[in-house]
Order: structure tokens, then sequence, then C-alpha cells
């Protein structure tokens, strides 16, 4: 097992009615804040009324800012900037999912910043301090709201860029599954997708000696596969949806990967895709780490093999290794099919004109991933497998 | 599932060598220190004389008290404390296991309260600040270098009492796996059952729908069954404890029981019997685990026998709930006794004299328990089901 560092301070707050408490929670920490969202559905669902509400019951005053768009965009964070150095706004409210998240930390980070919060992103430097921000979640998805990370699109060069900081935890996340039940299919399948790829983006790890960490996976995994086919053929159960939410932050708050590298080729890969060609990340997801796993199979059998030993219950008997990892990983296949998912760029309608573009700009910042180290042709072959 | 908060701001550092680092994570909240631990052993071992040099170098004075005992006493509890005002102490490290913890944690509480600090223990009353605690892990069993509760004995009345506040987290823990090597073997057999003993207390529950809390659970269950015998066959291993001292972690670090009622019946009435026995903690679990399971199982087969088949692996085939159930309990029993632990009041030289006052006692304050309420005629019948 490798040293490690495990911290997350984020209070989750996580059941039925709970987002009637973010005037209270928000109240705490400042009367004056930014209040970041994105689209009409969460006026429509009646969230946005129970929000505003509990804020100026609690004495809270706010401005908003709309508009957050999925691969969320840089020129929305630098409105967000101004809006609240104009106003004297110290506190980001997130109502949303990973993109209204991961703007509202990268608004935080850039208001007390005088220099260029893409700074952040696409070079080491790092902010000293930042607003605190607050969340009420809902789709489960992207685990941002209890994650040190924020990832954003520079529309301009359709470049997609991450940055973390201990200084990004927010402050307290709400998270209320019965929001949940008036997502599209299209979000809650994507959103499954997403979830389960941050489990196995710390499972899948060159090291061995990790036994709670890999049982731990295995065990948010199983939920995972259990519970998002539910959710998708009826988005109104309560437990449903209840385990994968708790689930999708679990799979992100750190502790499934301590004790081991982890390995993030797959996300890495996937963001030149959604950059490119703007489709969700758990979609693309769905088709970058089944490519992504039978290229490194090849090489690393084990841990493959007790993935589909462990997570799908495939019999060993006197199966080979490598083998047992195909089964895994087409299983794994058979389940983002299940969910409506593409599991080819065909299917989605992309081709390999900018396979090499993509390749290139995936290893701009070196070679990609710890299981095995991918160079732009080591990805140029999974966008192949992938195709 | 029902509505939780999820917090735990404790900033774990772990693996090998890492107890160098606690003048540097010290340094960041005081430079006038107690420095906390038990006896001899931590001088033998070395560590004593790490922690100080590294205090040292970085600058932070240090008083010293030694001393805590197994089930720690009241009365060291106000010696610290004068200490830390004599001294202007601000801040108390602990080097040692849950003994020393929690008695940081009652001197932490009891600096800053005019008070009798023995109120927050047998009162509803709780501290309103307390001096910031950190831990340098020597003993993975209690789980209390990252809770937020503290147990200490009141020696003129044997009574051993609890409580809880989110201002009891530790600043920081320190958890090096190197620093098991020298454990004796009864510390490691206790440790193990009490670990154990945290995460079956949040498994077993009165609530249903918490797949992905039931699995986590056995992800740890199984992780400690595992690698425990190991420990105790050869203490030399690092992988071996690394993962019983992470799993010690996460078994008690609140996680595992999120979304249902937890059941600390076991736990409460073996207070009763290490109160007036002084036996080890875990040890008494042991004894008191087995017996509690046989009673609460008739009327609760279901959970009993899911603990039998995904812990144990026991097939099903065509078995009752019951005798699922059974075979489990009697796994548990022989996991115990492979540890070198009695299951057994009468090995372990206890006999019924004092069934009735330690029954009473533990229901003093209310019934026990969740799956099944407990009453001091029920509390009686699991201490004749130990004998």
């Amino acid at each position: 097992m490798n040293n490690f560092i495990w911290y997350n301070p984020t209070r989750i707050l996580f059941g039925r009615g709970t987002h009637n408490e973010v005037g209270r929670e928000t109240a705490a920490y400042s009367r004056r804040i930014l209040l970041l969202y994105g689209g009409e559905s969460l006026k429509a669902a009646g969230t946005y009324g129970a929000i505003t509400k509990s804020l100026t019951v609690a004495g809270v005053e706010y401005r908003e800012l709309g508009g957050v768009r999925p691969n969320p965009r840089l020129s929305l964070v630098r409105q967000g900037i101004l809006l609240c150095r104009r106003e004297g706004l110290d506190f980001v409210l997130a109502a949303g999912g990973g993109s209204v998240i991961d703007t509202a930390k990268a608004i935080a980070a850039g208001v007390l910043y005088p220099g260029n919060v893409w700074d952040f992103y696409h070079t080491e430097k790092r902010p000293e301090r930042v607003l605190p921000t607050g969340v009420v979640l809902t789709i489960p998805a992207a685990g941002s709201e209890s994650s040190d990370g924020s990832v954003i699109t520079r529309e301009e060069e359709n470049e997609k860029k991450s940055f973390c900081s201990p200084l990004l935890y927010p402050k307290f996340a709400i998270l209320n599954p019965e929001l949940c039940y008036t997502l599209p299919k299209r979000q809650i399948a994507a959103g499954s997708a997403d979830i389960l790829a941050h489990v196995m983006e710390r499972y899948f790890s060159p090291n061995g000696n990790t036994e709670l960490s890999d049982r731990l996976c295995e065990a948010a995994m199983k939920t995972i596969i259990h519970n998002a086919p539910l959710a998708l053929a009826d988005p109104g159960r309560y437990e449903v949806w209840a385990e994968l939410m708790w689930a999708g932050n679990v799979a992100h708050n750190g502790l499934l990967g301590k004790g081991r590298e982890e390995d993030w080729a797959s996300h890495n890969i996937e963001h030149e895709l959604s950059a490119l060609y703007d489709i969700a990340h758990g979609a693309g997801l769905a088709i970058v780490f089944p490519a992504w796993m039978k290229a490194v199979s090849r090489r690393n059998p084990a841990r493959f093999a007790q993935f589909a030993e462990r997570v799908f219950g495939i019999e060993a008997e006197d199966k080979r290794e490598d083998e047992l990892a195909a089964l895994g990983i087409s299983c794994l296949d058979n389940f983002f099919r299940r969910l409506g998912l593409f599991t080819t760029l065909t299917e989605a309608g992309i081709d390999d004109s900018q396979f090499l573009r993509m390749a290139g700009r995936a290893v701009a910042g070196g070679s990609l991933g710890s299981m095995e180290k991918l160079d732009q042709t080591a990805v140029m072959e999974i966008l192949e497998l992938a195709r």
C-alpha cells in the first residue's frame, strides 16, 4: 500500500427535504451570495423556489446567475467573477450538477485572484484563498459536490482542463434524492456511467496490496450496476436514487483510491472527445472505457479478471485470466448498452478525422495513465478500438 | 435509507515514516503542547524518540504526561487538565491507542471548561469549545483517531461513560503501520475484535434499503477477517498491518453506518464488563457479540443470514435463514477463537455474580439497541448466553 493523505472536510446533508436547509447552512458563512444554476429545469421542478425561499427565510441575500451548460464555459466563469466583485458577494451556492459546481468553484477561485482564473487550469499555479462554496446537488454524477477539483472548457480553443486544490472542497453539499425524480433519461444514463467510471479509475491500478480499497470499490460498483437500470426504468423510486446519489458521492470523495496510484487515462481521453464534440462526459466514458480496458488488460489481465469475478460474479472455474478479463469487459459494455448508451464512436456519429488531434492533445502534458503509460500512438489505438 | 449527515474533518496521514511528520503537523496549531502517552513501550520501540525529535525540530515545546492505562481513568484526565492550565499548553498530542486518544480528548474538552469535565460524560452537557488535538496512532483498534467520541472510566464508581461532539474530531491523525510491529499478541487480537465490532455495530441494523452501506461494511469485515490472523501469525508484515490499520480507521470514521440506525447494544454491555472486570474492550466484545447475535437473530434472521453468506461465504443452497444465521455466528465465534480470544465469560474467569448489577447499569439510561430494544431482562439473557 502506498502512503497517502485522506482529508475531506465537506459536510454532507443527505436525505428527504434537506434542500430546505440550504438557507441555514449558507447563513453560517455569508449573508450575500451568488446563486448559480443551469437552466429552467431547476425552476420547473420547484427546487429553485424552495432554495430561494430557504435563503430568504435565513436572511441570506442572493444575486443569481443561470445558464451553466454541460462542459461548462470559461466565459460564464468570468461573468460570475465580475458579478461577485461588483455586488460584493462572498459565497457561491451551486444548485445543479457537476457543471454548475465546477463553475462555482472556478468563480470562487477567481474572485480573490488578481490574475486570469484560467492560470489555475493550464499552469501549476494554485489559488491561495478562495470564496467558500456550497452545493444543492440535483444530478448525481460528477462527484464534484465533495471533491477538490474543477473542470472547465475554454471555448475559444475547445480546451477542457481541470485543477485540484484542497481549498475547492465545498463547505457543505446537500443531497436530496427526491430532486432526481425529474431527470431526463439521458442524464440518468450518462450520470451513472460517470459515477461508475470514477470508481473504475481508482480500481484499475498498477499497485497490488490494496485489499480494503479493492473491496470498497467493488462494493460501490455492484451498487451502481444494480441501481442505475432501476432508476432508468422508474425514476420515481426514492430508495434507488438514494443508493445512486450516495454512491455517486462516495465514488468521488477520494476514499476509494487510497493506498495506490489511480488511472485517469480514460477520463483524460474522454475530455478531448467532449471538448471537440460536446457530448456528455458520462456518455463519452461509456465509449472510451471499454476500449481502454481492451487495450490495457492485454498486459495486465489479473485485475481485470478480479473485476469480472467480483463485480459481475463470473465463475472463474478453469478460465484463464485473459478470458475472464474479456468477459468482464463485455459485461461492462452490456451494462452501458442496457442504460441506452452508445459504446462505439461510430454510433455516436464520431469518425476518425480528429483521432490524431485528440490523441495529441490528450498527451500534450505527458503520457497518460498508470497501469500502462499511454503515448500518442497508444491513445490512437484506444480510439481505434472505440470505433 | 434514513436521512443523515456525513462529516469527518480529521486529516489522515497514512504510511511508512509518517510519524516523523508530527512536528510539522502540530506546529500548524501550536508551539506549546501536552504530549500524552501510555507506558514505556512507546519509548522501547523508538517511537517516543522519533516524535519528540520531530516536535523539537519543528519548534514545538512539549510537556509530557504518561501512564494512560486501558479503560482510561478520569483521575489522569484531571491531572492533564491541571497541567495544561498551569503550563499554558493549548494543544494535546496523543501518542498511543484508543485509551490515550480518549484521554487526550477529555483533557482537551476539560481545559477550557470551568465545571467538572465528567459533566460531559454523564449528562447532556456538551463543550462549547475544546483545545485542538492530534494523534500518532500505535494501536489500530478503537478508531478514536478520527471519531467524535471519547470513553472514560470514573474509577471511584467503576463507571465507564462516553460522549460525542463534532469538536472532538482530532485535527490530524498519523497512521504508520510500521509502529504496529511490536504490539503484543493479546493487543493484536483484542484490537482486531474491536475493529470488527465497530463494523458489525453498523451492519446489524433494523433498517433495510442500505445497499451501499451494507456492501461497504462487508468489504471492511472481509478485509479484517482475512488480515487479523495474518498479523497475529507474523506481526512484522507491513502490508498486513496497512490493511488492518486502514480498516480500523474506516470502520469507525462514521461512513459505514450512514443511512440507517446503528446498534451499539453489544458495545454498551461490554462497557459494563470492562468497567467491573477491567478486561480489554476488544476481548470483552469477543464474548458479548456472539451472545448478542444469538439472542437478536432469533427474531431478525435475515440480516444475519446475509452476514453469513456475504462475509463468510456460506452457500445458501436450501438452508433456512435461521440456519444460515446460526452458521454465520458460529464462523464469527471461530474467528475470535483463532485469534486466541475467549468467547465465553467462564473462560475469562467471570461468573454470574454481577450479572444483575451489570444488566441494571447497562440499561440505566434506557433500553439498549435498535434491532431489538433490550431491557434488563434481555441483557441478563445475553449475559447468560455468554456464560
